[in-house]
């Protein structure tokens, strides 16, 4: 078996083309699947941009080198030192003809999981081998959609003046409320892991920083079995200071639009690969109160009172009806955290606003609180106690701006990005109330 | 007191010069200093990018913005509309006479700490109460020194064709070795948090996604008392395929270079502030051998075996010799992990780098074993148990490609680009035996 060595790849699958003729490469990749005949081997080699086939002539090449093409298994590590010829007759206008076969690494067989399988196994199974199910291309090309949104929400917050910061994620006390917390023994002390980087966030708005972004990760401990929820997740969070709540939804959609154009533009092939429509939206998002948003549920018949949050019925009614993108807004002040800012006129309602794709939410902000005495009334009414909160509440004693700010789900964006219906179909290693391996 | 409403910052103080002679402007910020005198009134108004003065003379303003501007306080965070008036005689050539100030909150007095304090406080006073401590220009310029270290390196990644994933920092056992976990409730199981995404990112490689990276926290509950340790930090990771450690240290070099060239170039005002003498470096680093380190230890009278790791006076040493940033290659295998590949023709001594930066260490690497039957060996040989290792063994069975990767410290390399002494300077709330707030 060889080590790498001298060799380098010199192109990956996709990039050898018909006019390359003559020109000597070296690819490196899988054996996605091989086809010995009496004096002729046909290899398909498999890299992360695509396929490509070999042919192995006995009479064109050494002996060695048809030996060892004649031997290989599938899902065998190989380099290969080829010329291109073109020939009319080839798929692509092209074969490789190899003048020396490396054998990095053999692989065991049977496979406990096949890539070249076209029918996939059950998702659980493959998550249990999530290192041979990523080796599917419609797999593959999944994760580099969500890689080109990552990458575009970024430029996005930096081509709007937002500063990138890095918050704890192990914390002291569980203080947003309602949602469940995973204890940590952290020496002598208990602490837990971070539900969110709302309070720290708001912290880097006193301190003046502006304009806020992070992409990290947040835990939380809820008893969830459904295809949109996982404990540990990615969340796309910003704050913005002397800002309100739309605002924070013209950010959003610069966001949500800019990714949809980059991947349109930049993995086209990807889009190919998953066979899906990929359409961009417009680049502004209709805006639903959330009155307005009862009235839909109930004219379908589904029951909901006025203050309640909406119900998985009511969610669906409303995405039936709306479709895609849109916003709900002016939400009942007591469907939502006690950080969120309620209207000066009417403080029944507030100014907190949640991102809908269809009947998924996908994003939840707000222009926030950014009076001490409101501040600590909310937290009060709550149930919970001001003490507890620390430095939390001290930023807001000595000049807190108003500010807004939103948490983007980046799991579920990435869902609705490759228009997948599990959120374990976007996340390489997901971690649900069963699964904790690998 | 008001709300944003209708009004939005036309420009950061650093925006606004003379050219701009009679022209309306918004600014939003911070009181940073006021002085009234008699019929005069100098505010310094601070935000993100700078300060800038607001001259109010009473004759020139109206009756109710003289008194508001008398009344202000330090750290008042308000919105004014001024004009800026084109003036030889101050400092930047020109004046902003209010039109209107509008308080949005009032700080309380005395402050736990003063933003304008030439002298700042001791390091415990200014973490508990951070949100002021990063309002001083020089803290900020620190954390945007490292906003732009981040988006440089992500875009040396990209641009070498690197794919973005994200790992889990939930795992079910501690595999790693060596380093303490934190242990998590999960449920009914127990779990820990990650201390490096390294077998995720090996997974990564048998799953054909090439070249990887991630930028993602990772827990050690390390005892540690340092300047430069923490057991929260940011890990820039990556791991690229069919590769060797040279491969790694020369996107490595890459990363580094591009990191000081982008600061350089677009965080000049902020390298003004922190007043250090900020060099970009040669492209290439020194390599010098494990072995050779050793010689310049022993010969400045530091006591050290061949085969021992190196000790805080050996690095001292090396790093005193060396200056600036610079690789130690070929270790000793005894001194690294398991997953480290030896030397084919001697297998004492391994592929193992490490970066240093005169007597820190900022990055290890390698490449890294990638047969399997060499890794249960290692893992055996190191009183591990092979079965303890689920997936991430399967992954070697099946056709992994050879490979080759690094962890740079990302809060470490922080602390060089800004010639900081202690790790807590370069992080926003650090964690540490001791501090788990705010």
């Amino acid at each position: 078996m060889y080590s790498i060595q001298d060799w380098r790849r010199t192109h990956y699958s996709k990039e050898v083309v018909a006019e390359m003729n003559e020109q000597e490469v070296v690819l490196m990749g899988w054996v996605h699947s091989i086809r010995a005949l009496g004096k002729l081997a046909f290899v398909i080699l498999r890299d992360r941009e695509g396929t490509i086939q070999l042919v192995v002539p006995k009479q064109k090449v050494s002996e060695e080198t048809f030996e060892i093409a004649k031997k290989l298994g599938k899902e065998d590590v190989v380099a290969v030192k080829g010329k291109v010829v073109a020939s009319e007759k080839a798929p692509n206008g092209f074969e490789i003809i190899p003048i020396e076969i490396r054998v990095l690494t053999k692989s065991n067989a049977p496979l406990p999981l096949d890539p070249a399988e076209k029918v996939p196994a059950d998702i659980d199974t493959r998550l249990d081998h999530r290192f041979l199910d990523i080796r599917r291309p419609k797999i593959q090309a999944l994760f580099k959609i969500r890689a080109e949104m990552l990458k575009s929400v970024r430029n996005t917050f930096n081509d709007n003046g937002f500063i990138e910061v890095n918050t704890p994620k192990l914390v002291a006390s569980a203080t947003e409320g309602g949602t469940e917390l995973f204890p940590i023994s952290y020496f002598e002390k208990e602490a837990f892991l971070g539900q969110s980087p709302q309070l720290y966030k708001q912290m880097m708005m006193a301190g003046g920083f502006d304009r806020v972004f992070e992409i990290a990760q947040i835990f939380r401990a809820e008893e969830h079995n459904t295809r949109r929820h996982l404990n540990e997740a990615v969340s796309i969070d910003m704050e913005m200071s002397f800002s309100d709540e739309y605002d924070a939804m013209d950010i959003l959609e610069k966001v949500v639009y800019n990714s949809y154009k980059d991947i349109a533009e930049n993995r086209a092939d990807e889009i190919e690969t998953l066979g899906i429509n990929f359409e961009v939206p417009d680049k502004k998002f209709t805006k639903l109160t959330y009155s307005e948003a009862v009235d839909i549920a109930n004219g379908k018949g589904v029951e909901l009172e006025w203050g309640e949050d909406l119900s998985r019925a009511a969610e669906k009614a409303v995405g039936d009806e709306m479709g895609g993108l849109y916003f709900i807004t002016e939400w009942p002040t007591i469907t939502r955290p006690f950080y969120t800012m309620p209207y000066e006129k009417d403080n029944k309602i507030c100014k907190a606003f949640d991102l809908m794709y269809k009947e998924l939410e996908i994003t939840s902000g707000a222009q926030r609180v950014h009076k001490y005495d409101l501040l600590v009334e909310n937290i009060s009414k709550m149930g919970m106690n001001p003490e507890g909160f620390g430095t939390y509440l001290e930023a807001f004693e000595y000049g807190m701006p108003p500010h807004a700010g939103f948490g983007l789900g980046a799991d579920r964006f990435a869902m609705i990005l490759g228009q997948e219906e599990n959120i374990r179909e976007c996340v390489l290693f997901p971690r649900d109330r069963q699964r904790l391996t690998p």
